[in-house]
């Protein structure tokens, strides 16, 4: 394993201005397919998701064109449930719903996008869709920072110990 | 059947200002449950969405949670496809994806909820949000109020003639 601190980035999270979207962009030392495969693998998903200290379990997970899926993350006492259908999985794109059943008819469209940056680096953009500003800006006050970051530095260290196969010509691990 | 001008009635088809949304509200001398039926049985909704003139085939048909659709609608040499997936489907309220085949990267997010008036009469509110203004108004201005309001009169037909069963208390037909 190299110099981990060049994965250690934050991703950027910005509220577009015009539309109510929430914008991720993150890069990671890792191929489009492994990122796609980090996205749709079941075992590997559960492994990165989320906040240190919660344990994701994937109730239901169909991650192919008109699929759906469900998970629970808990900690303690506590478990929360979120859930969703994707509209399309391909290798560059995935389009999905999600809720958190919390707030069961708060639904936003989600795009993942995966940019190849060359040498075995790879952008992600991550687009979340909402019908309101107060619905955007109420999940972006929620703390999601704080588990959108500390789920990706888990997908960093599962990419650096070489736990996600991929055609990853330039990569490191 | 009654005097059929009581339901000849048009759609209102509204940009919403503030977001990417457009709004859809029409009233229906059918309950919510046959609004609802008119909206998930695969037989009836090929029956009446779109406009005059096209054949819509349904491909794939599962109108629950996490199911998924697609349809194709044809006119002679042309055809259409549309597909997408059911987010929530119950009663009152049916989340779920759009997107016509011929922009495939182009979604909507589409919340359809049915009020009941009372007296066997429902608001249908249908509201189709999309991820950027420019998106919204080129869908707005494609001529989609003439497949609205077409779809709808046949809607209207349907129930006339007491095809679609439901527990319709107070309606006419």
């Amino acid at each position: 394993m190299n110099d981990t601190t060049t994965t250690a980035a934050t991703a950027a999270i910005e509220a577009d201005p015009r539309v109510p979207i929430i914008h991720i962009t993150r890069d990671f030392a890792a191929t489009p397919a492994q990122l796609f495969r980090a996205h749709t693998d079941p075992e590997l998903f559960a492994r990165w998701v989320g906040p240190d200290g919660m344990t994701t379990t994937l109730d239901r997970w169909d991650a192919r064109t008109g699929g759906s899926w469900r998970y629970v993350a808990a900690r303690d006492d506590l478990e929360f449930g979120f859930h969703g259908c994707f509209h399309e999985v391909r290798p560059d794109r995935i389009v999905q719903t999600f809720t958190w059943e919390g707030e069961p008819d708060a639904v936003a469209l989600e795009t993942l996008t995966f940019e190849d940056l060359g040498d075995g680096r790879t952008r992600l953009h991550a687009q979340s869709l909402c019908d309101s500003f107060e619905g955007r800006d109420a999940f972006l006050h929620s703390g999601m920072e704080v588990g959108v970051d500390q789920g990706y530095a888990k997908l960093d260290t599962l990419l650096a110990a070489g736990q996600i196969a991929g055609t990853a010509a330039g990569a490191e691990a």
